[in-house]
Formats: structure tokens, C-alpha cells, sequence
């Protein structure tokens, strides 16, 4: 059995969803179809990218990942399926696979070309139905990868938002607002592992009242105050216990974000 | 395996489908339930109706598609079980299900009143539950058609606005607004299909701006400018590249289309 | 084959539900997931207990429900694992599973504690992953409840909120608002019975217009007219024929509700 994920901005009203499972089941009635969202904001590709990195991780073995976040669709951008050694990743060459694979060994990528692997005619708006559904259900039920198309050695990358370590302490970003309101940064809980008890803060430059004490899960704070904590996608999460840190600090993708020691001057 | 899918005006929060699904799976383990859209706005029979219509062919044969929305759900309208050369389509007799077999030969229709399927004793609020998902079951594994209830010969149509080709273009309305705010039209793309380079448009009567010339897909204009595709569902498709056209124009479903040569007075 | 149900706070955008799904498809491949619901509002523990309440005496005997509404999460709240004669309840100690289980022959609770079943390093943010998935998925494939836990005879209670019978009739009050805007109350269908025809009435003290005659269904009114019905999860519910109580009266949950004989002065 393998297990094929779907992670498009489709939204889930419009039956697009359930269409590209028609498409898969009828080709490989076995595997099972998991959605990982469809409620990626139109267009929003690095949204996508950032949801599929940290959701990948958690599929056995042999998951294939297809994300539709295309707005290129039916233009010159091409179609990607890379093999890793965890997973495939299938979906348009426009940065949306790229978070996914970057800290994982690349076993090939293929550019989908091969026009017997899809629907026909293909739509020049509905990729996710005609093409990519179509080659995950090839993959799903064993096919052979060398008849997607040519490999190539390179794809479109977003780049990721480095953070830096200076003297005072880290500097990052926002990565990503979740469903809570948790402000997902893009320092990394393995690099910034402050010793118990030791009086560390993140904070909004610009923002003076956005000042997160490093703590160790929400309700480490009492309702509705500000805490950092570690957050499950192994990065650090400003988050308001029983509330939203996005909406009461107005943060967003982006947002810069630094580590201080509290009770020191900035 | 047999695949049900469920359409739905029910949402997703309340767990109305979730019990949907789990009579289902009780009374036939072994079929495979797909989500087409729960986010139908309440009672909004004809969106219902066009999902369904779009999205069932991409299902395999003899798939079993339940499509609840039901407004009149305890009163006197009935149910339906209509078997056409490709899937099953039961839900209330209203028209939700009369799009989706309007271009398929229909091998027998019947009224559902066996009440020996249905879960006793059988709600006034919820037929979904209590009716249709067991006569989905029954289906899925494989139980007799005839003891559904008796065949009948007719039930209730919506009628599918055709569009009308007149001298100077075609005439058609918004059949449909989907979540990217793209207007589907019922101009079906197999009909009108203008030489390459044509200065085509569709325009909306009253609305002054809204004019969209043909191209072939989103991204063929520049950001934000709107544009007319041959959509995936076989219907000409409004458009803004990167934005909403509905949002943009103020389009909404029954809205009047024109389909004129550019540059020509009106 | 074993049926796992999910019911979170988590929302449909961030992946963490494909996340569980992963975690426990990959350690329990042949049982089948189906989402109650992941819409219920953050840290909404009540919703999330009567909607788990109602949806899961609709799946078969043997199905496993897991619930993750989860402010606590991280915290020195408990986990827990409770079997009934019907199925099993897994999730945090708040409250959650307790109504659900209210009305059940519980068999054993366990408190989840064994960390050999957890995912390491367990994240303080999201036990939806970590612990209740792996728990979830030990017991679909037939693992053994006493490798979960120890045994407890007690665990967070919610109060069930009883309807008085008065002299003049019921009070109660509203328990649930769902997507419609039906305004579910905790008046069960099995107590109040009014005999056909007789002249009963839902009234909210407080507000006059909010007066819903008891009938069967809900367009045994006129459109945009109140009525009160047998809701199919077992109590009276509050609803506007084709319109949403909720709104209409601006209900709430918490809101008393009586039951009272029409034309009498009250």
C-alpha cells in the first residue's frame, strides 16, 4: 500500500480535491490518499513549500507528495517529480517542492513531459487533474520513473531565510502563522537550546510590546500572555497561551525576529 | 472496491459527515469514501448540482456519488437512486442530482422507500444519515438494486441554462463562481473555440470593465488583468491572472456573458 | 480493519491532521482514518466533547476516537485511554472524552504513560502527534491496553447540564450551534413528547420574537419562519426554515431555553 498526499490552495468546495482522487483511485485503486491542506491561500507557493517540509517527514517510507500550488499553470513553467530517499515529490517547478527536498538526498528529478501519463486533452488550468494526479497514480501503483520524463539537475529553489547568529543572540524571521495564531520563526530548536531557567526572550524589533519569554509549552504562562516555545516543526513558535500571538502583535510571514537576554538593554 | 463520494452543504465542523462516513464504513468496510465538497452554502441546490455535474466523470465506473443537500429533508419530497451507464446517484429528489445525469443514459431510477435499508427509527433532520448513507452501503456492497424501492420514470429537473449562439457571438451567464473567484460560464469550450489570435472577448452586459479577452490560461495576461480560458470543467472560464475576477467585477452565478469581437462597437 | 476517528482544534490549513494521519497510517497501514471534525474553535473543549458525543455511537463497535482539543498541552495535564463496551476514547484529561463516554459501560481507563509508545523526542505542542497517534495506532493494530498505561478510576468530568421538567413544562438550555445555525438544546426527544397537534412552543426568556413552535421538520414552516424539531442527535433543536436561528435571534450556547404551552401567558 502507498500512501499519495495532496497539498493544493484548491480550497475544498469546489470538488477539485475529490476529483484528483477520482484520478488517482481509478489508476491505483490501492493506495490510500491522505490531504496534507487545501486551504493554502491562493497562489500562496511558500506556504505550500513550508507545510510540506514539515509534514513530509512524518509518512513512511515510499509516500508520494503532490503539491498544487500553481499559478504558472498551463504556461512555460515545467512539472517536477523528484525521488528522495524518504519520498517523491511531484508538483509544478516553481520553488513549491523545494523546502521539502533541501535537507534530504536526491535520488533523481524527472521533469514530467511524457504526454501518455495524463489525461487527455490536457486542460491548461486543472495540472493537478491531468498531469500530476496521473503520475502519482503511475508511481502508486509501481510504475516506472523513467517513464515520466528526462532528469534534470536542477529545479527552481526558494531560497530558505537563514537565520544568523551574532553576538547577542539569534536573528530570524517569521516562517509561517498557524491556524492558533502561533508565529512559526525560523530558528531552530537544535540550534538555540537555552539552559533552564536562563532569562531569554524573543522579541519584534519595532514592535515593543511583542516580547515572548522563552518557555517550555503554552500554558507555561498565564492566559492570554506571550511565550516562545519549541515548537513541534523543531523550530522556535511565538505563541499567546489561549490566544492568538498573530493577531494581538499583528505578526506576519516575514516579520523579523531576534533573541535577546531579558533585562538588557537593546 | 467501490468508491462513494459525498457532496454535502453540511460543513465540515459539526461531525455531520464524519457519521456519514461511519455508517458507511460499518455496513461496507470495504468501499472507499471521497469527499467532493461539504462546503456547499446551505440549501444551494444548483452549486451542489454543478460540482456534482463537473466532477463525477472523473470517477471510475460504478462509483455510488450520495449528493445531500436538502432543504426539504422530512417533508414530503422524495428520494432518489438513479443508475446511469456510469455511477449511482442517490439523494433527495430536488434536482440536486438532474445536472449530473442530464448527458448520461440513465438505466433505471428509483424511489427510495424501502424503509428495512434506512437506520430506524429515521430521523426528520437528517436523511443523509439515516437513508442515504445505508442505501450507499447497501450499493457499495454489491446488495440488490430492486430493493431500494420501485423504478419511476421522472423526477425533478433544473434546468441547465443553455447558452444561444447569436449573430454577432454567443450569449451565456455565470454558471458558477469558483474559489480562486474565477467565473464559470456555460459557454462549453467545445463550442466556441476561436482561431488562434482572434480578437475575441467576453464582456458582461452593464458592466462596463468587465471584459475579458480569449486567451488560453492565467498566466497569459499580466498580473492582475482579467482574461477568459477554456476552463477545465468544458466551459469558457472569467478570470484575473493572480486575483479574483468575482472579487474584482462583482460577478455572481446567473450573471448575463457576451461573447464579442473586439473592438467592434456594441 | 479498525476505524480511527479524529476530532481537533487543528484546522485543515497547517498539515498537523495529515501529520497524524501519517504517524498512524505508517505504524497501523490497513485501518481506516475518518475526520470528525478539526473546524471546532481553539481550546473549545465543549463543542469538542458534544460533537464526539453525538457522532461516535454512528461507527462500529471496535472503532478508536481521538480527540486532541489540547490547550493544556505540554502541561501537567494528564493523558487518557478509555474503553467502553462500544469503542475506545483517546485523549487529554480535560474534560473532552467525558461526555462521550457519560452513557457508556466504561470497561477500563488508562492513563497514557508508557513512553515507549510515544514518538521521541515528545514535542510540547503537539500530542496529537507524538503520543495520541502511536497510542491510537498500537490499539488499531491489536497491541495490548496495559502497555499504554496504569489503570484510573477517575477522570476530569464536565458537567452535563440536566433540563429541569417544571410544572409548566422544560427548561433547559442551548447546548450547540451548529453550521446551519440550528440551536441544538439538551432537552432530549425521548423526554418531551408532546402528543401530535398539541400547542407547545421553545421559547429564549429574554427574548420575545425568539418563539419556535414545536413541529417535525423543518419546512413544516414557511420559509424564514422559527420552528422547534426532533433533532437527529436526540434532542430538540431551534431552527429557521431555510435561515439560521442562530442569527436570527443572536442564540448562543449557554442560552436558557423553555418549553411552554402556546397561548398561555407565561
Amino acid at each position: 500500500m502507498r500512501i499519495v498526499t495532496l497539498i493544493t490552495d484548491f480550497g475544498l468546495r469546489d470538488g477539485f480535491v475529490g476529483v484528483m482522487k477520482g484520478v488517482i483511485l481509478g489508476r491505483a485503486p490501492q493506495c490510500r490518499v491522505v490531504d496534507l491542506s487545501h486551504e493554502i491561500e491562493p497562489g500562496d507557493i511558500r506556504s505550500a513549500a513550508f507545510v510540506l517540509y514539515n509534514a513530509h517527514r512524518w509518512f513512511p517510507v515510499g509516500t508520494i507528495h503532490v503539491a498544487v500550488v500553481d499559478p504558472g499553470v498551463g504556461g512555460p513553467r515545467s512539472a517536477l517529480a523528484i525521488r528522495t530517499d524518504r519520498a517523491w515529490f511531484i508538483g509544478p517547478d516553481n520553488g513549491v517542492l523545494s523546502w521539502a527536498v533541501r535537507d534530504q538526498a536526491v535520488r533523481s528529478a524527472r521533469q514530467i513531459t511524457n504526454p501518455r501519463m495524463f489525461l487527455r486533452p490536457v486542460s491548461q488550468t486543472f495540472h493537478g487533474r491531468d498531469v500530476f494526479a496521473p503520475v502519482a497514480a503511475h508511481l502508486a501503483r509501481g510504475g516506472r520513473a523513467d517513464q515520466i520524463g528526462p532528469e534534470v539537475q536542477s529545479w527552481k529553489q526558494m531560497p530558505w531565510p537563514v537565520p544568523d547568529r551574532g553576538a547577542g543572540g539569534w536573528r530570524g524571521e517569521i516562517l509561517y502563522l498557524d491556524r492558533f495564531g502561533n508565529a512559526l520563526t525560523n530558528i531552530p530548536t537544535g540550534d538555540f537550546q537555552p539552559e533552564d531557567g536562563a532569562p531569554w526572550a524573543f522579541v519584534v524589533p519595532g514592535r515593543k510590546r511583542a516580547r515572548f519569554p522563552v518557555g517550555r509549552f503554552y500554558a507555561g504562562v498565564g492566559s492570554g500572555e506571550p511565550i516562545a516555545v519549541p515548537g513541534s516543526s523543531g523550530f522556535w513558535e511565538l505563541a499567546v497561551n489561549g490566544g492568538s500571538a498573530a493577531q494581538r502583535f499583528g505578526l506576519k510571514p516575514g516579520d523579523p525576529v531576534e533573541v535577546v537576554r531579558m533585562g538588557r538593554a537593546r
